[in-house]
């Protein structure tokens, strides 16, 4: 099979290769990838590099081509997303999924084939294309967890995305379509009135207005009941956080390897606020995710789609952070 | 200032009288009623009878006259709802709440004037009147508990109601608001056609369908995540129900006296389902149960609005349970 | 291998038979059963009989003799205990483990060799026998999920038991060691005695005192926080619990096919009440509460051990319903 | 009456004076105050100073001497002891409440009498000194809110508590009753030898142990499902913690002026870890403590106890750290 390898550091250290093709073993099922997205963590890591080469993406889908013994759930034919850790199947966090996050942990998606757990990946929806399923794993799931993991949001209360990228995206989709007020942050007013037509009912430009938190406060009236953090400044969005509120540490933008931030204990607990860290999620919300999606009728922000042979431009695509929602390949 | 008195079991011991005025003690305020929503428990408490005579009617808003010493929050002109447990401000129920409840443990809505606790009202929204603010204490609010007083539902979910009642419809407006599929009963085809307008996407006739629950699985293609149970058939709930779903038994149909129902333990355990026992709610879940409405939209299902004076008229029309939604006196 | 085979209904069906040794596949390990453990479950199939023969009994502990392909968390003399649901191994209750039932949908314990998943066993304490670790996963996780499964209880709580079956013994000694307070039923003043001396504070006798609801209600001063409702006595578990307690649906000495109960939903509203179901649990929490007797140092109580050859025996001490605390079979 | 006023910054600043006698509202009683109990917030407002004078001290016990008109639950002779926030009775934290401190936003404890809401104030159990009772309204309800208050611990999971001050000995206490196990950061062997008699399993002293939350983790051979956050050190704070663990921040020592502190916002994520703010609890959360304390026979620890009129002495005990538990003063 084609696959692309990263062998280094750089996005110049992507490279086409050939490999061997894989076969599904007890409980396994081979998936012939028809579609990928990127995420900050693709890039992280092409930063980063790697010691030993490794097929990069942690986000795809496609169509199941074998089935290994044992497996009952699926057939050839099928179509399906992998969920972002294969082991992770439902209830709590356990660091021993770590070891299974695919485009990290394990080789990813940017190849023709897969091999993948029976029980790690959900049937895509009739209607939807392999790209719009592609975008869901690692971005999804986050923006999933995020407002419904723990206590889920409830109707009416306030939530705060920062930027257009693609968790922000999703949970401004999803905020919206569970009755939730939205406001976002974005240098960029073009971006808000993108997303004042996805539902925002407030938009604040964090260039002209650097002090997003108290302009949100000041639009909609109220504080945040719920942040989702992305980009790591956690002194803002203890200012914008309302009493009881939640602030959900995701770090896509930033990664694992986020710079320290400093924040005021004070006001922690004289909000009674919580700061709960996401590290993406299991197979069972990427199911609830998809649930959700259909029932409200909500279909992924795809910016733009580059073919299997464009990768490394979308990669690059992926570092100007023009994008408003998913940059996806198809393969 | 006139009143309508309840002074005997049934309709026809309503009568209108004159009472003194009441006058706002430390940290009350007194409230012009100017519109009144009727519940079945009013029904019940009419068919029950009272040993004194007593003000019925447990839901109403009106206009603050007049504030008692060390009243901070309101102000005369302010237009409030007030919550139907006078004492219960927030957390979790206690009995001690139960001698609070107005229209029945004390002098309730059906008068000019009313005295109320500063903590006990909420703000009507701008834009509402007073006869939609009056259906949401009682109606609203046990919708409100039911579908997110305790692990609020999330998107994507499904919710059966039961009926087309005033709690029934709440909750179907609220649910689908929440981004839920919602799946409605009723003994009309009409009524169905209505409420599919509202966002119900299926709904079963239990006159023609007597196995509803059967239908609802077969119709949404799955079982039931939340079930409000108002009609006190909690075993074809459970049948409905799907694997780690919730009952909220409301019976806001049946009221304390509802007959016994029997149930199979082994579907509660196999299943593990929850039913759980909603008592109306707290001011803070009506406060909340508001900014949700504002948030999304949604206003009040009102059938019909009488005159103070045609009370006595309401009731029956309340009795022939012809109404969708909300049956309401301006007062 | 040796085996116990059920092959009818009846303890008479029972008989020893000689079968192929099993052998581990894939991520599974075969283990050398060292002990097991009865639970009423056990008695109801035997009672209802099989179509197929099958190795019956839920509960066991051994040792492991080989690990198939693929398995790192095991090597060949660890000792472990194994969960009841084969492939519930976290998060929310699903339907489908219950095709992965030890001893009911598939071959159980009363057997020389067992092959088992490797995510749905758990290491044996030090110093444990395996004759107290077999006593765990029915009738030990049972008592683990009503009691922490959800919201876990809260130290100063009252908690009702009944009876001094498997899951109750451990019910008293996790309630007592989690810092509530425990009150026992029970037909007989010698187990009353007994459990005393285990941490509950009040006993009642259901014999002598028939309405032993009213009876903890005056002795403990309080409703009960949390019913650990094994008898299907539903109505008088609701009458026992407090405002907002709850009640869990056990059904271990019934079974599945538990007659029909009559309950109250007036209770139910009035109080707030909660009624959930448990089937027992998860691979996780038997880890979690063998961490939590190791910690409080709590030993399982085992009211015989018999020989693998007297299984018969064993069940019809079960039958007699005179132990107190698990009975087992050395194997 | 006679009463301790703060006219100033400084402890030099406190001087006794006579004031007239408070009355009891509508809804509130009259107390005469028997004991009080110092806070490190009682000392950060004797630093900080006072623009008004102010009677201080937020803990204190005492004696119903008189009821205002309409109270119903407490008649004189009744053993009291209040909660801090009075207007906080149960529910969520809402920033109304700060207004209602008392000895910071109203007057305190630290006179011969003092009117509080009927509401706010919890019956002393039998048996229990003044002084006990006195201990608990802020360092006793702040250990159950951060370790009960929203998802309560569960039996066998490790609880950090860091010192030995007030809300570290309460958690202490309080986790050992509820079946955890415990783990004690101090500066002293001394100390740690004392606190180990009273349940913690590891002691580290992190003067000679500066990396104390290795220490912790090696010594309890796993990470900490909470920790009670006095310091400040979030960043030992999140080493020490375990997957899916969480950290109450509480800032006693620190009070709400606590200086910056830096976090690494990828560990929370990589952890799945939860932070908490934790200000004080309600007159429900006091309630609870005081069921479970008297449930598992635990007493409050007093270090020393000072009379009325060596007040600043005691002040200066507090300043100098060298105690277990808590300092009182008689009244």
């Amino acid at each position: 099979m084609i696959a692309w390898e990263l062998a280094g550091a750089g996005v110049e250290q992507l490279r086409k290769v050939e490999r061997g093709d894989p076969e599904p073993g007890p409980g396994q099922i081979l998936v012939r990838v028809r579609a990928v997205s990127l995420n900050h963590r693709d890039l992280s890591l092409a930063r980063r590099g790697v010691e030993e080469p490794i097929i990069p993406a942690s986000d795809g889908a496609g169509e199941v081509l074998a089935i290994g013994p044992g497996v009952k759930a699926w057939r050839p034919g099928d179509r399906v997303v992998a969920n972002f850790f294969q082991t992770w199947i439902g209830g709590a966090w356990h660091p021993r999924h770590a070891a299974s996050a695919l485009g990290g942990s394990v080789d990813g998606m940017l190849a023709e084939l897969l091999v993948v757990e029976e029980g790690a990946v959900v049937a895509i929806p009739d209607g939807w294309s392999f790209e719009e399923a592609a975008t869901l794993p690692c971005a999804g799931v986050t923006a999933w967890n995020a407002l419904f993991g723990a206590v889920p949001l409830r109707p009416g209360e306030l939530v705060v995305v920062q930027g257009t990228g693609g968790v922000s995206v999703f949970a401004l989709q999803l905020a919206a379509a569970a009755g939730a007020e939205v406001a976002v942050t974005s240098s960029s007013d073009e971006k808000l009135a993108v997303v004042a037509g996805m539902g925002a009912s407030v938009g604040v430009n964090y260039r002209t207005t650097p002090n997003w938190a108290a302009a949100i406060r000041s639009g909609a009236g109220r504080g945040a009941d719920h942040v989702v953090e992305v980009t790591g400044q956690l002194d803002a969005s203890l200012e914008v956080v309302a009493s009881n509120g939640s602030i959900a540490v995701v770090g896509t933008t930033l990664g694992t390897e986020a710079p320290v931030v400093e924040i005021h204990p004070g006001v922690i607990l004289q909000k009674g606020a919580t700061i709960r860290g996401i590290y993406v999620g299991s197979t069972a919300m990427l199911a609830d995710l998809i649930q959700a999606m259909v029932t409200s009728d909500i279909r992924p922000v795809i910016d733009r789609t580059f073919a299997f042979d464009e990768t490394p431009q979308a990669y690059r695509a992926m570092m100007s952070a023009g994008h408003i929602g998913k940059i996806v390949i198809a393969a």
